[in-house]
């Protein structure tokens, strides 16, 4: 009895799902590793992110934007170095009898976000749990050697920057969860699929003295940017771009929510040309590291958090 | 008021746990990715797995052991790549009140494998969970150009090779269950602390016509290894390795159980030297992909199934 070549449920579903998402080196999701040639003469760019449902997305979420948002953020990071993607590995951990039809909305959206984006999945996992929907993403990137954009080169009088616009993915998930209004869609839009700002990044090189992604509260990473760079930064929090749809609300939970995936720069005065996406919030100082932030008044504003942790 | 630069806590987590693992290229596991330089004139091999807490691993198992077993897992995947070890992200997604000490030895065990395997950490992400424990790993190798070993290249003729002895993984994971006796601890040991094979991985470069590793038990992966390559095998279940420790067990047990991390791999006749450490248990035909068992009289085993699924 030659036993047939049945298959148990982990692989039909890498077979029937993940694999037409498979990048050259990906070599089908069937070997046990992937093989790729890394493009000469660049720097690999790394990064990993974990998101759990509940967490750091919310259980209903539509799943076509789940898978995205976790690459996006990722993406996002890619963009902080002023890198260009290349490619990622992804494991899900996913409770039994969830239904077919959100693994095809998951896998969809992520079709979607690999045409758009540039990039194809090598590898990955997927298992069981008992517990809520677990991703965790790898992604690769790739950057001219000593180009990548660090968080570590801000000087005392340089100017500290910022894309888009801070706190619409913090209402967003307020809206998401009925809280608040958004009669247009854009701040759950805002929430479920940031944009990763990753032509900023790359027009940021040589520009940019420090760089990084906002994701976890203006102010927090404001201040980890001042830390790695041994600088105090002011904060004008009257110059923080706003969205048409945030304006009316409380700027301490827009400078301090998560979500933004918005670029957060340092640049000397005059090097950002005028006709770049961002828009200048504060300098930096000789002070110790710290973060100080001023109203429109030019007064120091008390904020009884800095930002988010999603631990 | 400047805002001191206090850390949320998975912030302060990362600092004194797992930046003491960082290597070089991990920028201290403070900047939005990593950087590096790829060793020139290589390619990369990548890997990714996860592990959950009482799907992949026991609750209780001893923390050292935990983050070992998904490193040594990804680095058995290289070992069946006859890849050499390079580095690794890893996210942890954790319940509020894990104690410290868990953590502690968690990373313990993670430091002493580096310094056996020669890699470091290059980033990562530590999130919380309201689940169990979930753990993912993304490992990087390299092999030289066209020197990794496939799953695909067996033929009609060549033998059929397995490293160490099979079965002690699964008999291993009801010896910590308490379901069975294990005086000397070998058999937890092993489903524990796998040994990933990667000096034998380097010496079946140019030897090994296909390879994979034994991970979802022997028969299954046999057929994974079979259907690659388009080829039937015989497997000879007399033949297969067994420790002193298994000896006695229920033989289709230990021929589908998981958890054995050894090579599995297809040769030439007389391909294979005399000292390699590997046994021959069969090998493949040009029937249509699939796995026939023989038994020690040479009569085909009814097996009820054919390996172990994580989904």
């Amino acid at each position: 009895m030659t036993l047939a070549p049945a298959l148990p449920p982990e692989f039909t579903l890498i077979a029937r799902h993940f694999r037409p998402l498979a990048g050259q080196g990906g070599l089908d999701l069937s070997d046990d590793a992937a093989l790729i040639t890394p493009p000469p003469g660049r720097e690999l760019v790394l990064s990993a992110d974990a998101m759990v449902a509940g967490v750091h997305f919310l259980p209903d979420d539509p799943p076509d934007t789940i898978g995205r948002k976790l690459l996006r953020a990722n993406l996002s990071d890619l963009a902080a170095m002023g890198a260009d993607p290349l490619a990622y590995l992804m494991t899900v951990a996913l409770p039994r009898g969830l239904p077919d039809s959100w693994l095809e909305g998951f896998v969809a959206g992520l079709a979607d976000d690999q045409a758009e984006f540039g990039l194809a999945v090598l590898g990955g996992d997927t298992v069981s749990t008992p517990g809520p929907i677990s991703l965790s993403l790898t992604i690769l990137g790739t950057v001219a050697p000593g180009q990548a954009l660090r968080r570590s080169g801000a000087r005392p009088g340089d100017e500290i920057w910022v894309s888009g616009t801070i706190g619409d993915g913090a209402l967003g998930l307020r809206a998401a969860r009925g809280d608040i209004a958004d009669p247009d869609g854009y701040l759950v839009g805002r929430y479920r699929l940031p944009q990763p700002r990753l032509a900023l990044g790359r027009a940021l090189r040589g520009v940019a003295s420090a760089c990084m992604d906002v994701s976890d509260g203006l102010v927090q990473d404001l201040g980890h940017l001042a830390r790695a760079s041994g600088c105090g930064a002011v904060l004008q929090a009257g110059l923080v771009p706003l969205s048409p749809q945030a304006a009316g609300a409380d700027l301490a939970v827009l400078l301090t929510g998560g979500d933004d995936y918005e670029l957060l720069f340092a640049a000397a005065p005059g090097a950002v040309p005028a006709s770049m996406a961002a828009t200048r919030i504060g300098h930096f100082t000789d002070s110790p590291p710290g973060v100080l932030v001023l109203d429109k008044a030019g007064q120091p504003m008390a904020l009884s958090r800095q930002g988010w942790s999603h631990f």
